[in-house]
């Protein structure tokens, strides 16, 4: 049996471990042949490949990024209605391929399910730090995202305590907010604004001033997609602002003046940005992405082919690609309930 | 509704932030009137009290500890076949409470199971740093615990490598190995020894030569109730050594010299202790914690007593307490072969 | 001897660690009087005062921010050439107090050095992210801020190399370079940029490239204060772009595309902002906050006013305010020539 | 000219920074050619090296321990007064090497001392956690170490506030109490016991009494070497308990039933063990090794021949080795000072 790996989009806190539970599983305890592509699709694409083995990944459970590289390529030259499946079902023969393992996030899988339809023998893993993939209670990625911000909120509070300031921090989530959702939630924010339930600015202006009027400074959390409610506001997403310029901040940035013109508090705000994909994953995300691994390795040797490697309670549990990907998982009403009932 | 909230057993990373969840919703959400009792049962015993409020848990999603203490005195003066159950609904009436909320582990949620059975209004918050309660997929501080184990596994790999000696550490887990498990995993350990599957010394001798032969430093993580298999080894939990002196050390200080002796690689035994129990909680334990709270709040307000809080994928869910306490929840077989299969 | 405390310009990492440090030795051991002033100059002119005592003070030493407040608020009401300074020592007088501790940076110290040579009694500790005062080594916060960036670089880092792009970071520092050198050094940097040494982009797009070249990918640290050598290129302070309208970006947001257009690789920039400045000191801020507040407090003691509690190697030393202000501590070019000679 | 690096004793983190800091400057600015010997002087010894240039060093700055190895072999195979200096410079002429970097802490530098007496060309690079070593104001490794055990004592804290207990943390330092001293200081120990300065067990009783009184919980951070004052107490060094039997525990571990004892307050033990000299160095260590290995490579250019490396202030420079060894740096008696005045 021979496996290739494959990463697509953007890199996750936990690919690394991914690869190496999948490498020691298959190659070690079931006799697997492994190859990586480097770059993703674009390795594909030229043929550039690396052997899997222990010494490969050798140390990798805790190291951020992934080694082999990912990109944006994408794995068709053409667009899908038309693709030649022949075509890639020849070059995956090329490879001496048997079956395929692929990493990524929403658009990743969407792909693993169409390739599965066309009958290559193909397994998803899951992973994006957004959080916004179905069939898996979490994705890995996530809690390393997440305690990365929940860590810049704890820092921002004592700055915006000692100034009497509101703090605005944006973290990433353009369609979903899990992570504003949780990192607010560990953070104690006093308002967190997600892309599925807008609010207006009379509102969160309301939080902040109430939160000033118990002596304390506002803390608020907002996801990049997020959206003030109501057509007077500005905080858009096309790119421009009210006079055709091109913007360059994100929507924090437009949030703060607009939160210091109606509140009169000071505002300052910071987007967090590529620091929320890097580095060290979390022990939470090392495990998970490392079990996630070893039930590829294991679904591959049974043969259980268009299935997504996702996590179930505490349990990896192979969930058919067909269920998992199509829609968005966002932020439920009762999720962000149990916030908002406590901004201010 | 007047509700009282009560910790038992020992401090876990999250308590904080689940009585802060339980008070902010319970108070301002919900109404209730809240008292907390200073260590536990102690200020059960001894009437001392504090009123929960909003200010009284400002700021505590992200602190350690247990703000209101928490000892290890028993909430009933007899033993529990002689209980008289009477006394202690009068003394729950001098309080004037209609609920409790009981944080704690498997000896806490027991008595709050017994004292459900005989008419007390109970709620269970379930907390161990050992995550070996049933009824809940995870328990909070655990994850905070098996991030402080990895972070030293990191730390300790890398002055291992530097002097090529095999490192032992010492995590709790004196009936369940989940601490050694999981951070043993995201550490990359090459061995992992938990109470639930004795290994002989043979086996970890050889699995430490392996790591060796292959020019690398190995890295045992053991949890404090593993024994080794077989009678001949000494590693024994009973306080004497085999002179009949008390010992001092535990587990790892006992394998460390059996293994450098069995293979001739220098070993050092490191106990990590007290530090995994304490410091701020990680994000996914404060979310954990805080939702919990919440939770039990909720749960109080619509009247399902006799119930425990427990996470169940990525929802809170309302188990009953019979159903959750009883039996310890262990390290099963599979997921021990997850990482058995690739030790060395 | 009463003696009063207060913060002036922005908070800085050890400034709680500072006044803890002063009020345990003066109170407990000199047997002061002393009294924080809230919010800096807004609560000596709103007549807001808390006292500074051991409860004050508990558990102080590790968190971030300053609870006394602190504010930009000047301490004059008019232009320094004509301050009333008669109005001034009495309003010292209505407060009974006989000396002042400082704590800010160049701005407050300047301050200080005046007030100082109009007979006020004054001691200074100085504070700043920045390090950019004279009379000490290094100014507490310094090495907090420096720490956050170090590891900003090294998630961003792992992001970088897995998508083969060059990663800009942006650090504070207006007018002198020393969180970017530091931060930069720390953290193996391809190039850092700061506001003493300008550089012309084509020497930037050089070095990035010369990384590609060796199969890396780059890693840029650029502090707020620098601009490109040369009239040709638009990264400039004034506040307005080419357009004439206002720039949302800081430096890194207008470097980044000039990067990607002078190299033809993929650059992305990330602003750190203010999580440089907030949450826990590093131990190494912590020790050298407390000993200054020691220091300062043994100043008072024994009279020697209008001086700086400085760090000289190991040991705290005074230095006359006069010699400490007024110049900026910019990175020397020995400094610079250390790190610069490898970029690339 | 061609530099051999060695490193000797136990490892210190910033040793690759320092490394990668002299090979980055001395290969590709001076244009040496270097090598490093495997696990010190055993490499030496047993002719094992490895070839020092730019891909060797990559991305090592950060990195913990010491990717070289390290070890406590001997440099002489005989005691030094009938050492064959003749057959030393022999063996290094037949390495080729025109000069050595000896990076250790005071046994190493001492040996760099002898050698440069007898003609070697040698430059010191100072390097041990303990920071007792003479002409540097700290030595790398240190920072990191005061650093992790001031995180341990944040995390002792929660949990000993908690449960009311006494905590006890020994740190390393067998003759000398810096880390003590320094990450007492950042986390606010209320006592602090170094083997510079003995203190009564009745001494130590009443700091923590009087720490209850205040109704806190006691923290006392104790360094390995401590010793109580006064003959009447078993904390004794020698290995062996008053039954003539084999001591396993630490000092800590003989205190905690003392204090418990002698205050009626429960108290628990911790020991920190290597977790202390292992992991990621801080910032602050980075840097001071780098710039150590920079200045080292630059020594050797001008030829400077038996000098130390170290940290004066802000500057490294290069101090006689003559002057820096011999004698421990210890805690000299105002910094105790400092501290003791506000024990309790």
């Amino acid at each position: 049996m021979r496996v290739g790996v494959l990463c697509s989009g953007g890199d996750s806190p936990g690919m690394n471990a991914a690869i190496r539970g999948a490498t020691l599983r298959g190659v070690d305890v079931h006799g697997f042949e492994m190859v990586g592509f480097v770059d993703g699709w674009r390795g594909f694409r030229d043929g550039e490949t690396v052997p899997l083995d222990r010494p490969a990944v050798r140390g990798l459970s805790g190291v951020g990024g992934v080694f082999l590289g990912t990109s944006r390529v994408a794995p068709f030259s053409s667009v899908l209605d038309e693709v030649d499946f022949d075509a890639f079902r020849a070059r995956v023969a090329d490879y001496g391929l048997d079956a395929f393992m692929l990493i990524g996030g929403n658009g990743t899988q969407t792909v693993a399910s169409i390739l599965h339809d066309h009958g290559v023998q193909v397994i998803g893993l899951p992973k994006t730090i957004d959080n916004d993939l179905g069939g898996t209670d979490y994705t890995f990625g996530f809690d390393t995202a997440v305690s990365i911000a929940s860590e810049a909120i704890d820092r921002l509070r004592t700055t915006g305590d000692s100034h009497r300031r509101c703090m605005v921090l944006e973290v990433m989530g353009r369609d979903a907010g899990w992570i504003a959702l949780h990192a607010g939630m560990a953070g104690g924010a006093q308002a967190i604004l997600v892309p599925e339930f807008p609010e207006s600015l009379e509102q969160v202006c309301e939080w902040v001033t109430s939160v000033r009027d118990r002596g304390r400074s506002a803390m608020v959390v907002v996801a990049e997609g997020f959206r003030l409610a109501g057509a007077d506001h500005a905080v858009t997403r096309d790119g421009l602002d009210g006079f055709g310029r091109p913007r360059l901040g994100g929507v924090a940035e437009q949030l703060a003046p607009l939160i210091e013109a109606g509140t009169g508090i000071e505002t300052r705000a910071t987007v967090l940005g590529h620091v929320q994909r890097g580095g060290a994953p979390t022990a939470f995300d090392r495990v998970l992405a490392t079990r996630t691994g070893i039930a590829a390795a294991d679904a591959v040797l049974r043969g259980e082919w268009g299935t997504l490697a996702g996590l179930r309670g505490d349990r990896i549990e192979l969930v058919p690609l067909a269920e998992a990907v199509g829609r968005l998982k966002t932020v439920p009403e009762d999720r962000y309930a149990e916030v908002r009932l406590n901004f201010g």
